[in-house]
């Protein structure tokens, strides 16, 4: 299973592996719908100047060209990339900007507050390395208000999410959950006004430490050593209930957006403690390195897996999408399956009970018998179990023997006086059997996913 | 309904319509599952070279490169889509090269006669028209063998298709199948040595008319009148039963490739006229632009909707894919989704009893009873009932008129004695009810699809 992509960063399964994936979609499926969000897609390519509307992440970005185009075709439906013209082509490089245009275009359709969700593929350019792929799948809820959306959305979506990580074939998790206002009222409060450089330099701390952030806050944003200190004070609080709030009155800053962004933290966190007790932390390191995000932002480790990076992130983004004077504020969170999946796999959590769907064989008695088994096949089929008919009369050593090979559990044999019988292959009991009635158990009727 | 997608050829569906393409692919997952193919996916990326491997169509392709290229990325790994450089990366304009690709990639982990199903889009650089995208999804069944894959494949194949038809709300629908061995058989032994080249101008047949093609196959092709006729004789013969054979003997041809693709296609048609009646008729002017074909090959059409062009095509592929000697016959169809949604959705053939998974909005008493109603909802969503609670404690009438907006049927109430109660809000009928065992009908619990 230790097989490497044949194009690095674009990796694909196997069938046995897909039937984890699967699994894994079926339940977020599941789930999403079972707390009214509805399913969309967007195409998968959107404008350049779309994707770079927030800046910052045009390197990442695949633009598409035509091989070959036609000469008769207007420039600007050429689709040719080009970084300078806005209208060229290129893939989507998440599913939150997409989604924005799509509730933008189709405000009139929608039903506000609008509850979707949507899995898709997205690409990046980047470099792979573990846990990241050039295409990936997204798993992603979002709920998204006409004018203004209620705060208690931000505290539904982080418990939706906790709902479905939990259903999935995974290690424990933590949401670490941090809030915009709070982060940012702290840092005008200590008289830091660029709060979007201080966030940025914030983000970095798991990756370089907290030594190199204070040296950035210094060089770069005039930070004095005092501000620099509670810049990363703040910053390495962590609660998993709503102690935080002490924590962060007992640095004696004082702001109204820091007080708006207490309050928010602390009603997630509240909520959390009593409706997903032990999913949730608040963590005040936890910054977005994008920046549409304006409250509620959330990352999301599996305990054990820490390296893997974040599994599951968003949060609050109030200026995203606008129609004119109309704003659409949203709050999302999203999935990211590929790189669960991958860990699935790798370590095992969950395999495929076998790698087909099908549970019967049909065997042929001779080679005139295919129409006769195909009966036999329709009739299993009607009542939901997955069937083939073999293509040649070999021997029925041989034909068991493919059973084997592709992993199905039961052969079946009708003689030529119309006997039936079927055969589990891995026990070798034979039974009578009739195609209008017989079963298998329930744990053979379709592949099951069984978790370590 | 008549939105037009904001990028041509892009087209993008509401919720309401996403949940008739939803019922589209699980009708066809269920069936296909059910006959036994594995589900797999391939990387939405081939390189050019991989892509181009069969010719003809590389005007179609979209080409991939990185908006902001790193200076220390090597070219070969760049990704920038340069027609002359068969390393660089491209969309996929279909499934069966991309898995034809895979299966010699995944030789040793797979077990033949492999079948599987692909549910994925596809993208090509066409100019857009009716029933026509740049980007549409393909649901593709194929068994593909280790050197050798018997015939019977390629009948199973139709059937399976002409069964998962005929679950989806479509009208009337007719697969015209041919054999490429009957029609070169039969070009060959006419004295029509550029078999491949007559196919390509039969091919044009119901594009430019019997005229025109007599004059291609006379001018580029070196044809007589009488061999003209014979070939534009051949591609008249029409019949849904086994008599083609006759017709066909008729017109006084002989050649060994001839008989064989006789045999072949008379098989499909000879199950097909007992296993899926009226569903398949022989029609020798089906030729499939696409020259990977070697046998059988199959187009599809709504009847009434001709026009639509095929909604379903494929065929036999006997050297597609190879890994030194070792050769891959494969057989496979491929149904296209968005064009079949597109026409179900104009024409209104299904529609959604409602436009979102919700059964029922659990109100709120006052915004202290947040937690309570989501108790409640808890309780519902344990039995399978899709659940939103209100996030604002408004008017009663209010959080009706939401669920009203929203096509959400019923709407629960806890009073503050905790007793509850459930209105349907279609005909105001409000009765007492138990979290713990209350249910919607079954024709309310989920979105039901209709057809017309």
């Amino acid at each position: 299973m230790a097989r490497t992509a044949s194009l690095s960063g674009f990796p694909e399964w196997l069938p046995q592996e897909r039937l984890v994936e699967l699994h894994v979609l079926d339940t977020l499926r599941k789930t999403f719908e079972l707390h009214g969000f509805s399913s969309i897609e967007t195409r998968a390519v959107e404008t350049v100047g779309q994707l770079l509307r927030k800046g910052e992440i045009d390197k990442e970005v695949y633009g598409l060209s035509r091989l070959q185009e036609d000469e008769d075709t207007p420039r600007d439906e050429s689709g040719k990339s080009d970084k300078a013209d806005p209208n060229a082509l290129a893939l989507h490089f998440d599913l939150t900007v997409p989604f924005a245009r799509y509730v933008v275009e189709n405000a009139g359709y929608l039903a506000f507050p609008f509850r979707r969700y949507q899995i898709q593929k997205v690409w990046r350019g980047e470099r792979p390395q573990e846990g990241r792929a050039r295409e990936f799948t997204q798993a992603d809820i979002d709920v998204v208000g006409d004018g203004e959306l209620p705060f208690r959305y931000d505290v539904e979506i982080a418990l939706v999410i906790a709902e479905a990580l939990s259903a999935l074939p995974i290690p424990d998790f933590r949401l670490r959950i941090n809030n915009r206002k709070l982060a940012e009222g702290f840092y005008r409060g200590i008289g830091l006004t660029d709060t979007a450089g201080v966030l940025r330099s914030i983000d970095k701390l798991e990756k370089i430490g907290e030594a190199k952030v204070a040296e950035l806050l210094r060089n770069e944003l005039g930070a004095t050593d005092e501000q620099a200190a509670l810049a990363l004070k703040l910053a390495s609080i962590r609660t998993e209930d709503t102690s935080f709030v002490a924590q962060v009155r007992a640095l004696g800053v004082s702001d109204e957006l820091l007080e708006e962004g207490l309050s928010e933290l602390e009603q997630v966190i509240e909520a959390a403690v009593q409706r997903a007790p032990g999913k949730v932390v608040a963590d005040l390191s936890i910054a977005r390195g994008l920046d549409y995000y304006t409250g509620t932002v959330v990352e999301t480790v599996l305990v054990g897996h820490e390296q893997l990076g974040s599994i599951c992130s968003g949060g609050r983004y109030d200026a995203l999408a606008s129609k004119g004077n109309r704003k659409f504020p949203g709050v999302g969170l999203s999935i990211g399956v590929t790189r669960l999946v991958s860990r699935i796999l790798s370590q095992e959590f969950a395999t495929a009970s076998r790698s087909v769907p099908t549970a019967v064989l049909v065997a042929l008695n001779n080679d005139d018998s295919w129409s006769a088994a195909q009966d036999v096949a329709a009739q299993l089929r009607g009542r939901g179990i997955a069937t083939e008919v073999a293509a040649k009369a070999e021997k029925f050593g041989k034909q068991i023997k493919f059973a084997d090979r592709r992993g199905i559990p039961f052969v079946w044999f009708t003689d030529d006086d119309g006997k039936h019988q079927v055969k589990d292959i891995r026990t070798g009991e034979q039974v009578d059997a009739d195609p209008a009635s017989w079963e298998p158990s329930p744990d053979d009727l379709h592949v099951r996913i069984t978790t370590r």
